[in-house]
């Protein structure tokens, strides 16, 4: 298997090395090789080549089986023009790997249970949540400009969607439920806009064929609310570009361990990209405080959904669970003993095996 | 003053009745008087005229000084077309107005911090928060359409402002952080949307005039996190239409008690709109367990910005919060003596005096 890995800025590279470790132990445990390259994306390719997701980049990236990202961008390429700063970047990564399916998983541990900010009646039926965020359409893409008008300007964006982009977006949700709580809310804001509208009746045109797969539906406004007064309701949640990345994020702060959380984006076929949820902190870079569990677990999705191994996802997943049952935690996990990035790594490979 | 009443559907008519007892007892005490009218709004006038919004309510409302409104909508109308629907009135309502700036506080009241999903650590700082949402713009009046393509349709909606409008807002957000505690956070995508460029560069220019106002920029993704993670950060926040929605819902759900919570929606000079935070309820129309004190709130911002009866106002406010003190509760706020509808009506009267 060919892995691009982009270990990006800040606490990206230094997480990235601890998931390359764990990386190593699967591929000693299972006789299995893994061919990894790493190239500039970000900031540090801004840097080098003027621009946050250049050819080279690219290339290695269309010829990949997996790209394994880290977090880019920091306060250096802060003031730089919209389309040269390291977002831009990731966004024509995302769309040229044509990844149009972001997999959100927002679980609590439970020995990490106490780091929710939600009272413990709220969790007592626990947090399990799966966002499936539309990643390559919406008004994320869509048209948009400037213009002079009489008085100052007038700037617009354009939501669009396809019914084709529902349809396949929709399948990769009803799928992900059938191996879950086969529960599917779909978000939208369809009392208002058309392409919502459209989205509610593509979902429940492809329901049909997912009679064993519960669908219902919210309006935006009210899943935020929903997701903090009873979030054991959801089982996944799915929802287009600019609605998922707010209700994402969301539901990742409810489990109060952001430096948990890994994602998986895909595109129906076996390439993926994965990464950790959490950004690139410029302000611990360098301090080895950084988690490097979130990206240890995108390795993890990245075994199950590129590779078909589930066994070395699960052993992965098993090792984080009880390395923490044993209360091994980084700084930002609480208290406990805690450990730096690399000694969180090692700690990781030491279970595994 | 002249005020245009609109009780709506469900719940909305039982709360307004209270709403109406306690603006007499403030008529009484401070010897003057309004004058009140109803009008059909929303799914009863659609029954009655066949759209939910009907001329004579528009020019009734246009002469007024205030429009009182309870809540609209509920199954009986789910099944309509998009501009039949009660919330199209809503929507034509704020645009005939002309009110663009929705103010939503999100409070705690002290004897029901309990109600909060959030635990004791985090609201140590307490929560109040003051969501302006800007209200007659953005995607929820932009061009929208749904046509025909090769495979299916593809539907869309834009989201466009201009320096007026963003003008316009931004002063109402800085105006109303003076009189708080001075502190603005302005909520935008600007890292995609042109729209949210624009957004950020004239609240930037606007916040020139209020030196004495912080102001800061938070991506909406983060701004969801946030309000769980650190409510006490925010004091006013400053966004779009649709992030407002979206946003203000969140920030009202955190307190635990959105029967509460009131909201205005003002245009610069003193007309306004004022309404409860929470909808129609149809589930528990009817039962008597609506809770009348959103509404009642709501007529306490009327009197602070439309009428400048600010002493009324915080009459009002004091007595809902005594009584709270006391013990007596509607269902929805827990434990108490639990009064219905009307009982709790009578009670801030009762207060009052
Ligand atoms: C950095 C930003 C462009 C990006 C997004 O909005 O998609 C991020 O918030 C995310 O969710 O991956
Ligand atoms: C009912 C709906 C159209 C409305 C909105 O989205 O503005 C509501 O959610 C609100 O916030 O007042």
């Amino acid at each position: 298997y060919k892995i691009a890995v982009l270990p990006g800025d800040g606490i990206g590279k230094e997480v990235m090395e601890e998931a390359l470790k764990v990386l190593d132990a699967v591929s000693e445990k299972y006789s299995i090789d893994f061919e990894v390259n790493k190239y500039l994306f970000g900031g540090c390719a801004i840097d080098e080549f003027g621009k946050p997701y250049p050819k080279e980049t690219e290339e290695a990236c269309l010829k990949s089986d997996a790209v394994l990202l880290g977090a880019v961008g920091g306060p250096k390429w802060d003031d730089l023009d919209g389309d040269k700063r390291p977002e831009a970047g990731l966004l024509s990564l995302r769309k040229s790997l044509g990844v149009y399916a972001n997999l959100r998983p927002a679980t609590l541990f439970n020995s990490l249970r106490s780091a929710s900010p939600l009272k413990d009646e709220i969790l007592k039926d626990g947090l399990d949540v799966l966002v499936v965020r539309e990643l390559t359409g919406g008004i994320y893409f869509g048209d948009r400009g400037t213009e002079k008008i009489d008085y100052g300007y007038k700037a617009y964006d354009t939501e669009s969607y396809t019914t084709m982009e529902i349809e396949r977006i929709a399948h990769i949700a009803f799928k992900a439920a059938r191996n879950r709580k086969k529960k599917v809310t779909s978000v939208d804001k369809a009392n208002i806009l058309d392409s919502s509208r459209l989205w509610r009746k593509v979902v429940n045109e492809v329901s049909k064929e997912y009679p064993d797969v519960e669908l219902n539906h919210q309006y935006v406004d009210n899943c935020s609310m929903q997701l903090i007064k009873d979030p054991s309701q959801f089982d996944v949640i799915l929802t287009s570009n600019m609605f998922g990345d707010i209700l994402s994020d969301e539901a990742s702060q409810l489990t109060g361990s952001i430096g948990m959380l890994p994602s998986a984006s895909l595109r129906g076929d076996k390439v993926g990209l994965y990464e950790p949820v959490h950004g690139s902190a410029p302000d611990i870079a360098g301090t080895k405080k950084a988690n490097p569990l979130a990206t240890i677990l995108s390795v993890a999705m990245m075994l199950e959904y590129s590779f078909d191994m589930v066994d070395a996802a699960n052993d992965i997943r098993k090792a984080v669970n009880d390395l923490l049952e044993d209360g091994y935690r980084t700084p930002d996990l609480g208290k406990g003993t805690i450990l730096n990035t690399e000694e969180m790594g090692d700690m990781v490979v030491k279970y595994l095996k």
